[in-house]
């Protein structure tokens, strides 16, 4: 049943291009899901691409271009004219016409709006240009099925049939009173259910979640998702419904936030993808790289101050230790802040300050007497003094539950301040804790053994 | 709107639970959503939890079971009755019934079973425990709306009436042959608009997507979300429909793998969150830090391999910058495997092998030469020799290319063997890159400089 798209066909469809044979494509194609006509569409060039655009029915490019990656599309709507751009958005639900309009040059938005002919659809669009980035106005569509608590089931049958035209899917059915204030819902089964005279006021279910235009959109995933939402209304700052958010433009944004956050964790800025171009690659790598070189420098001056013991034959052997105490700063530190980052997203962190405090230091302790046993037992074959073999093992200990304490409450600080947590895991806090984690393994040592 | 679960509030629970005072339970928290009820079981010992469970009515404690975190369900269960716990089954779908069943201990599941008076749902339970785990047998629920393409649009909605009872959402309605195999699928849209007297076979769409039981789940989400359905049916090898799966259970599991994924790259094995016991925590960690000092220790040996350098005035000064070409090591091989991963996982790797080289060794040749500029700028303050800045500068350069290749090949070459490559990013790349770096920096300066 799955379409596959093979060097075959990508071929068969570049010939038919190159001949310029729309009627051919058209043949070609006409079975082939959207999803797959946007992944054909990824290995055109933008010409090819845009040819294939206009070769076939808006009804079903309109859903392809959806589905492309923002520089592709982008691509391609750059040789479409306005009215072109234009069919295509009449055939598109209003969110996501209203996302391709943003991604237009300003001086083109207004000749593509003017071009939509359903005037309705065109001013919806607009509308939803109005609101904020980031928020529940932003992410709704207006299509969605309302009906008024003082119709008759029948009535509202008859009217769902009409408005059903412009929704892809039916989730929930609003109630609204004359002014268009948001009610209810109906469900889908209790219409099926209750006799034609029935009033809607009599059915419907007055309890309904719903979320208004300036919500942050990272409140409206948690919402849907906690309450397992497939649709949530809208409402403006009068309680009037204006949209409908649903649950495929919340995966895709759940996605991207834990891409996001994995992104920051492994020192990436920005949201690149592996065939992103190398400039957009480096900006977005670059500047956390300078910031581990900084910390390298910062620890050429720690080690230097420790120069002196390089001429003592047993405690010149601290040196081969600093990569092994980076290491574990670094890793104990990412560990910390991974899970207080991935806790405080799913709001699993609870309890007071203190209590955690206890926890994490508990932690570190278990593994840190583990890995300082293991480093004695290393000691032991390397014929090291007992003495020496303590004195790294209790200052890596120290420096493992250090690095856990500053992972742990580096992104708790951070979130206080409502700063995104998550810059806190990856090179952040590896860089801070390679740099302290050093510092105290020598200054420990250097109390224990006193040079 | 939104429900506030205030300290307050958990200490009216827990009093009402202490004075076992079910009614005035009940009446306080009458209006509360499952979700909510759930957030609150969380903050009550298992002991209250159960009370609490045993007053409500299962409709709605069905519900929140199955919003708890697993070992928090497992820690009620055990203190409920085979009895009790069928109740709760009796009210959730059959998918979560069948998780939960599968989380009892093997000598409860049978009487527990046995206990559920509804006896098809009981067989349709016991039918979705026989499915392998990470199967769309295993993730599908038993509910569904289906009908026959012989029958008329009358007959059907009556039919569906009396199967929407069992159905909470009717996402699509299904249609098939006598023989129960699956034709294709019916939009509410249409049952909406044809006329009574109108046969299924007229109307309905004969184009639907699949998947077999056997599908494996990482798949079912890929073809879910390519085609942004919101739900599924499933086939047995013959082609008989036998389940759906719904949007919501492919929600979870798409976060699920992403913070799988990132947990990995943190040196996290295991799912577990900030709120685990702190042997859980010790186990998903240590394992990782016992890698990671085992690489250091590695790093003792190859920098003991460089000892006779220390008694130069000048040389010594390389053994500074370990830490620093550590850091650059790691975090390139980071920075790379996780966007190479995150690319395998959304199928954007493309191209031949040749040409990502090409790419990652230009990335790492700009980045690389960046840093390397800072590096004899820092050495010019710090009056180093130039040949001696540059040697630092040009080794540091060679490793970060070699890293970026590290962390670029070695999930590549995982992924085409078949294991995962999130386990490449984290704690392993990070490891082995330290000891590659640290190694080719000081032979690289060796070579130049002649020691």
């Amino acid at each position: 049943m799955q379409f596959q798209l093979t060097a075959d066909y990508i071929q068969k469809v570049t010939q038919l291009i190159a001949k310029k044979d729309g009627n051919a494509l058209r043949k070609l194609l006409q079975d082939i899901h959207f999803a797959d006509i946007a992944e054909l569409l990824e290995e055109l060039n933008s010409k090819e691409a845009t040819f294939l655009i206009k070769s076939l029915e808006s009804e079903i490019t309109s859903e392809a271009l959806m589905e492309l990656d923002e520089d592709i599309r982008e691509k391609i709507l750059k040789r479409l004219s306005p009215e072109e751009i234009a069919q295509e958005l009449e055939e598109m639900d209003t969110d996501d016409a209203a996302d391709v309009v943003a991604e237009l040059d300003d001086h083109i938005q207004k000749k593509v709006i003017d071009n939509i002919e359903d005037e309705e659809h065109a001013s919806d669009i607009v509308e939803l240009l109005t609101y904020d980035e980031d928020t529940a106005g932003a992410l709704m569509a207006k299509e969605l099925v309302q009906v008024k608590e003082s119709w008759t089931v029948a009535g509202c049958v008859r009217e769902m049939r009409r408005q059903a035209e412009n929704v892809t899917r039916v989730h929930s059915i609003y109630v609204t009173d004359e002014e268009g204030k948001l009610k209810g819902r109906l469900s889908l089964k209790d219409l099926l259910t209750a006799s034609a005279k029935t009033h809607i006021s009599e059915v419907y279910i007055p309890k309904v979640d719903y979320v208004t235009v300036d919500t942050e959109d990272e409140e409206v995933a948690r919402i849907m998702q906690k309450y397992d939402l497939e649709a949530i209304p809208v409402v403006d700052e009068n309680g009037v419904l204006v949209g409908r958010i649903t649950i495929d433009d919340i995966v895709d944004f759940i996605k991207e936030e834990a891409e996001k956050d994995y992104q920051m964790a492994a020192g990436i800025s920005q949201d690149v993808e592996a065939d992103d171009s190398i400039f957009q690659l480096t900006k977005a790598r670059l500047p956390w790289l300078v910031l581990g070189l900084f910390g390298g420098l910062g620890s050429v001056f720690i080690l230097q101050g420790f120069e002196s013991i390089m001429n003592n034959p047993e405690l010149k052997t601290l040196f081969f230790f600093t990569p092994l105490i980076a290491a574990m700063a670094g890793n104990v530190g990412v560990q910390s802040s991974a899970i207080i980052v991935q806790g405080l997203a799913n709001d699993v962190v609870k309890g007071s300050l203190f209590n955690r405090l206890l926890k994490e230091v508990g932690l570190a302790l278990i593994n840190g007497s583990v890995l300082a046993i293991l480093v004695i037992i290393f000691g032991f074959f390397m014929q090291y003094e007992l003495e020496f073999s303590l004195t790294i093992a209790i200052s890596m200990l120290t420096v493992i539950i250090i690095a856990s304490l500053i992972g742990t409450f580096v992104p708790i600080i951070l979130d206080k301040r409502g700063i995104d947590p998550a810059i806190a895991t990856g090179p952040f806090i590896t860089t801070s804790n390679d740099i302290f984690g050093i510092f105290l393994f020598f200054y420990i040592s250097k109390i224990i053994l006193g040079f």
